[in-house]
């Protein structure tokens, strides 16, 4: 028993020598193919600088279908068509914020109203700035202190995480809830401190909510540098700000996601790969997320360049509406359910198109040992972390329903100096580390398609 | 015996726990210390901006030698001096290159002289190009075919390599050998294809070398797209080249490397940290060398600040020319022989001050497998690679005296865009990166001081 004990083992080994060995090449074709070959960077020249920022609702994001049905068309995709989703409109309009100092001057402020935010009507509304600078500062300020006035939550993006995701995560809630927050206290408008990992004068916009039966109240976004600023100002005066907005929620509108595949030739189970198409209407949307959107064509580009024989669909899905309301995520699950489509994986590129470190695993425990065994493969290529991490907002219908879900993981640290800010362009992105993150992604759907 | 064989690995388990957390704690402390306080950016600002490029043997140099005492003193050196060395003074001067097409009309193209080349003194120098894409190609010319042309040396850096540094090393032959080929056929001037992983067209600089018994003939340097350009008219006529420079060697001059200590509790023996204060005369040199410097004092501050009693001498070393002669490095190596200094350990930044992902470690496989196993410690800030290879062109005399040495590991794909080019400027340098990279070497060095 030993023995053979001994010469299974053995044979295990060389089976998993063989098989390892056969895909390292594979891997290596595939980096050489997209470093040498890769078109990746020059559609998302095309993307930002031809079509430029694309928020959901807007003509620019119509041509963004447009154009994604084309270069699906020109990678290979065999199939490929519009998924109808019906998105909420969210238009910005005119907007100006100003303060006055206690010497009775007024000084205007560069801002962002919020995304999904009402504006004050083109009207001037003003009021005396309350600063809090956490949630437990909010907590005591009573309805009486707040009545009429302007809630300023300036609560600073924590640099002490590696991940600065976790940065963004923890100071997230003051965006989404600031409106609510003040208006339940009775505020006209409320001024957040932007998400933002760098020390400027950026505004960052990004999705807001207003909770049910609060009055829908404007918020608006300053950068850190104005936030200090008036942090000082306030220290020794009471200062007014002035808000002027038209931003505003103009109902819904029939739009799409775009869909390309190349069908699998064993089945037509799917293997899902994507980006979402929308950005927010401010910068390029360049690494939010044209990059997913380029780097997820070129996975599809790159299996059929090198003929690969996939054995199953592989499908691109460039998500529509991701930033305000995730109804292109939504409604994607509802078509697999609905058509009863069997889905082995999928994966999204939605956290920038810096040089990737890993991929974020959200599936059972059996299936991620399974995609951790093969992390070796992988670590020629700098990705190391394949931990069990969330998967991305758009796959989520999708995880909800069982299926394995994961996310590309690039480097973060120069993400949330320029997320949701006009500072979000083509010049940002660097052509290696954009196509690294499309090599990772061949990669694992390699694996996915071989092994699944 | 098996029992007690067991309490013993049981007990050594329980020390490298205890200690394990010790150590993860006090990494911690690092990182929170710097990413809150660290000063490293902002002196990187001051270095590039108030001082800006600073080649071995310019005023600025000079001045760059008083900031970094100044900063050294601030950071809480105990003793700060100066170490004379002899440089090489190169001086680039005025210089232009333009080409003649068939239809007669001059094209000025952008350009740089090598580092260490000597020019055409003000005169006009002319030839036809004659273009290679290889050694290859280069060793089938004819001294006939190449007297009184212009070799133009077209091999473009290759992007396959995952590492960057691989491509460049592929490249570097080419920089540092072409005129003395060109020479030796009785060609005028070489002209070489910047070695640069970016599409666009900017020339790099860099130290080229004579051959003895050759002719010291120019060499220049063109960016990606004049190279593709030129190529590209090159195959249907003759191009003639004319370049007109005065750059040059003038002689030697003294001057100073830069070094700051904390002296050590329980010896004298020396861990050295450092980086190249010196830079090429273009661009602000804040990739190369400016963030290994700042780095390097973050380090120092960093122990300080949090009170580290450290055992042995923490020794900051700001290195002069490096770039063209690298006379502060074998002066140090010779002072440390002279006075038969005990050193344990020696680290240099000098790969760019992007993210974090390794230490390059070129000592004996028993110091290389002691850090390799504590490299769990480093891993929750990115740093996972620990692989055997060359430390850095400063620290090659102490490694050649048998001196454990190593090298900052950044993430390498930005890196060979901006390297030694105009554009190797503040801006393209992020805060977060640059200070994760001195969290590393202060982890680092904690360890090596702690346990060596
Ligand atoms: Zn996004
Ligand atoms: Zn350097």
């Amino acid at each position: 028993m030993k023995k053979i004990l001994g010469t299974t083992l053995l044979l295990l080994g060389m089976t998993v020598f063989g098989q390892s060995k056969e895909d390292s090449i594979q891997f290596s074709k595939i980096s050489l193919e997209v470093l040498n070959n890769g078109k990746g960077y020059n559609e998302l020249r095309e993307l930002t600088k031809n079509i430029g920022h694309r928020l959901s609702g807007s003509e620019a994001y119509e041509k963004s279908v447009k154009w994604a049905e084309q270069k699906l068309r020109d990678a290979g995709a065999n199939k490929v068509w519009l998924q109808e989703v019906m998105i909420p409109v969210w238009v910005r309009g005119k907007e100006s914020l100003h303060i006055k100092t206690s010497n009775g001057s007024w000084k205007s402020l560069k801002m962002l109203s919020l995304g999904n935010s009402e504006g004050t009507n083109g009207k001037d509304v003003s009021g005396e700035i309350i600063m809090v600078k956490s949630m437990d500062e909010y907590n005591k300020l009573t309805a009486e202190q707040v009545k009429d006035k302007i809630l300023f939550f300036n609560y600073a993006f924590k640099q002490s995480f590696i991940e600065t995701f976790k940065g963004y995560g923890d100071a997230a809630k003051y965006r989404t809830t600031a409106a609510s927050l003040t208006a339940k206290k009775g505020g006209k408008f409320a001024i957040i401190r932007s998400l933002s990992s760098a020390f400027d004068d950026v505004p960052h916009t990004g999705a807001m909510r207003y909770e049910e039966n609060t009055s829908k109240i404007p918020a608006v976004a300053i950068g850190s540098t104005t936030a200090d600023e008036l942090e000082a100002l306030l220290k020794n005066q009471k200062i007014t700000a002035k808000l002027n907005s038209n931003c505003g929620m103009k109902g819904e509108k029939l739009s799409h996601s775009v869909i390309g595949e190349i069908t699998g030739k064993k089945d037509q189970s799917v293997i899902v790969v994507g980006g979402h198409l929308d950005s927010w209407d401010v910068g390029e949307g360049a690494h939010d997320d044209g990059a997913g959107i380029v780097q997820s064509i070129e996975v599809l580009r790159t299996f059929k360049k090198l003929g690969i024989q996939n054995n199953h669909t592989i499908r691109v899905v460039c998500f529509a509406n991701e930033e305000n309301g995730v109804k292109g995520g939504i409604q994607y699950g509802k078509f697999v359910k609905e058509n009863n489509e069997k889905h082995l994986f999928a994966i999204e590129s939605d956290a920038g198109g810096f040089a990737p470190r890993g991929i974020a695993l959200d599936m059972d425990q059996t299936k991620r040992k399974q995609i951790q065994s093969w992390s070796k493969l992988f670590l020629p290529y700098g990705v190391y972390n394949f931990e069990e991490q969330f998967s991305g907002t758009d796959l989520y219908p999708l995880h909800d329903m069982g299926i394995p879900a994961a996310e590309l993981m690039p480097d973060s640290q120069r993400y949330f100096d320029i997320h949701h800010t006009e500072e979000d362009t083509f010049e940002k992105v660097n052509r290696r580390e954009l196509l690294l993150g499309a090599i990772t992604m061949t990669q694992i759907i390699y694996m996915i398609d071989k092994n699944w």
